[in-house]
């Protein structure tokens, strides 16, 4: 829901509003709601069902991250992730959101028990067969768990919402998955309707892009429920939907994602139960080892990146340094010979003064970037050497 | 101890290193070793008797925060603050740092309870008087608190020890103590050895700015040691030193700060007592409403330069569209008249062009930082909320 650029916004926020006051759930979580009017266009239609909500803001755009609840949210966290593409790949437009993930810690039935839900998205996945931005999108992942490992530590049930952009079999969603121990939903629900497969973006959807879905005829699931629970709870997912298309009497679907519904039954156990944490150990060392090879690959990758604009900086520097040796001479009259036209020698000046400064720019970026790959190689070798060490 | 730019880094850094080995500590949090060579360095000679390190990266020159410690480091997180400055502000250079909280969980004399040390820097004060940093620290300190808050709920025994570039009695610090329920060691300590009134930034100091000092003939207190346990264990800080000036032996002070040690004794209790957060509530209203205060304050400045940054980045489309206006119609003979120079044509279209890019980027950044001190004042707003409702 993009301001003056999504096709009938105002429209399907209505109907979304509309369909969720309706259903009446306990916990909503939404994505991409950009503009901060919807948010309170929202609020105002929601506050009868959902007396509480919050509105996650960062980065320049946003996050487009909100919730709204019937129970009370008491604490609000949010972490924006170190990564998240590059600004100046502007058709793309990740990195001026401010992915993150937003925390809220929530009191549940009025009893002790608190639940934690998270909602976020990862980095878009722009071409599947040369992914540029898979490393990116892993760090994120890896961020993501590591938040959720650190936060959730005192939780009792832990929920994970959004849209992830990767596919079930993807390493990121593997790697999430181990590291935090969280179950899926799709793979849990004892009763399933919707769309086949569990699919959030379908060829059927007019708002899709129908070029990119080819190779997957039925759609591909990108959008999940994640859940566990830790002591002495236990989570069980009982149904779940997800919407299909058009909303009900109308011919417009209420997003590009089809949503996903969930219907989890939480209880508690009489004992304590010790954290269980991740699946087999020796399968999450597999999955960290081939996370942390693409990692690698995007850290040369950057670290090239870093190489070139550092050098197309100098080199800039070089011509600047150059011109004004040479507009030096000028003026002492060394060169009374042949001078060089002024409209053309300025235009180079500022040519050179534009090259250094984006490639400085570039270059600082890249820089960061570099850093942030490296940190994440290095913890994921940190893990895997406590993966060995203690089997 | 920048590289270059720092006096008598590398025979400093050899100091810190000498006197780390023979006082043989259980930790050691270190900040502003912003070379990674040093870390290397500082790595090597204490591999002995610190087998156990980590180095935090974030940023473009990185968070200069580093870790040597006894026991084991399980695993790492690292927060970077949202604000930290401006990139123009090139003199204080804050915003190349990429300030943040470095959490790293340790296993503790091998029993069960876990250690959870931090170790940051806040921004830093140029100017008391007219201090225009201090929303960003107060935002800076807001997120440090939940930080802790989230992560540390599961910790026996939560430490945080940094240069937080605050006085005792200034708001952030009330804050983040109030916030956190955490104590300062200074304050608890049984018995205490070093500088007066345990300052850490004095103007004996060879490398300390003296006419900084001149309100203050003692120093300032502004490096802390803070503590508090959970669940069922206690803490009491039975030693606090500093160090004072030189190192033993020789001309020159180890940092521009005074290092600060701690002595703590932790004991495990009989029986598990509630999690005593927080100092007493009604005083804990007052200190969140005056940082609200000071944050709204920095909300409204904010304001005014995105607007002012965005009046400017306009000015200078419009120039450039009169530009073009005016060469469309030379191009059709229009103005036979009187042609402008072409020079002063080119280099005025090359002036709006870059105050429009410059103006735009700072548009840019200063709605980012609206929207994260908007962020931070309603999160302080929900916690006064809540104060109120549940006294």
């Amino acid at each position: 829901a993009i301001r003056y650029l999504s096709k009938r916004r105002q429209e399907r926020i209505r109907l979304i509003g509309d369909m969720l006051r309706q259903e009446d759930f306990d916990l909503v979580l939404l994505q991409e709601v950009w503009s901060e009017r919807d948010y309170s266009d929202l609020n105002v239609k929601l506050g009868g069902c959902y007396p509480f909500s919050h509105y996650f803001r960062s980065g320049v755009i946003g996050s487009g991250l909100c919730v709204f609840s019937r129970f009370p949210i008491l604490d609000t966290l949010l972490y924006q992730y170190s990564l998240n593409g590059y600004p100046y790949m502007l058709q793309h437009g990740d990195w001026f959101c401010g992915k993150s993930v937003g925390l809220q810690g929530r009191r549940w039935h009025g009893s002790q028990p608190l639940l934690l839900p998270c909602s976020h998205q990862l980095h878009a996945e722009y071409c599947r067969e040369k992914d540029a931005y898979l490393p990116h999108r892993l760090v994120q992942a890896w961020e993501l768990a590591q938040f959720i490992r650190h936060t959730c530590k005192a939780a009792d049930v832990v929920l994970l919402g959004g849209d992830l952009n990767m596919h079930p079999e993807d390493v990121g969603i593997r790697l999430l998955r181990g590291w935090t121990g969280l179950r899926d939903a799709f793979a849990e629900a004892t009763h399933f309707e919707g769309c086949e497969d569990g699919c959030t973006l379908v060829p059927n959807n007019c708002f899709t892009d129908k070029s990119e879905l080819l190779p997957f005829p039925l759609g591909i699931r990108i959008d999940y429920i994640l859940y566990k629970a830790i002591s002495s709870f236990t989570v069980k997912c009982e149904e779940l939907k997800t919407t299909t298309g058009a909303a009900p009497g109308m011919d417009v679907p209420f997003s590009d994602h089809e949503a996903v519904m969930a219907t989890l039954h939480i209880q508690r156990q009489g004992q304590a139960v010790g954290a269980t944490l991740t699946t087999a150990e020796p399968m999450l060392a597999d999955v960290v080892t081939e996370a942390r090879t693409e990692v690698g690959v995007g850290l040369r990758a950057a670290q090239q990146q870093r190489y070139s604009s550092g050098r197309m900086a100098l080199l800039a520097l070089l011509l600047l340094l150059l011109q004004a040796m040479a507009a030096l001479g000028a003026l002492a009259g060394l060169d009374a010979g042949q001078p060089f036209p002024k409209l053309s020698f300025c235009l180079l000046a500022f040519l050179a003064i534009g090259i250094l400064l984006l490639a400085t720019g570039l270059h600082l970026f890249h820089t960061m970037e570099v850093k942030m790959l490296h940190s994440t190689e290095e913890q994921m070798r940190m893990v895997l050497r406590t993966l060995q060490e203690c089997p």
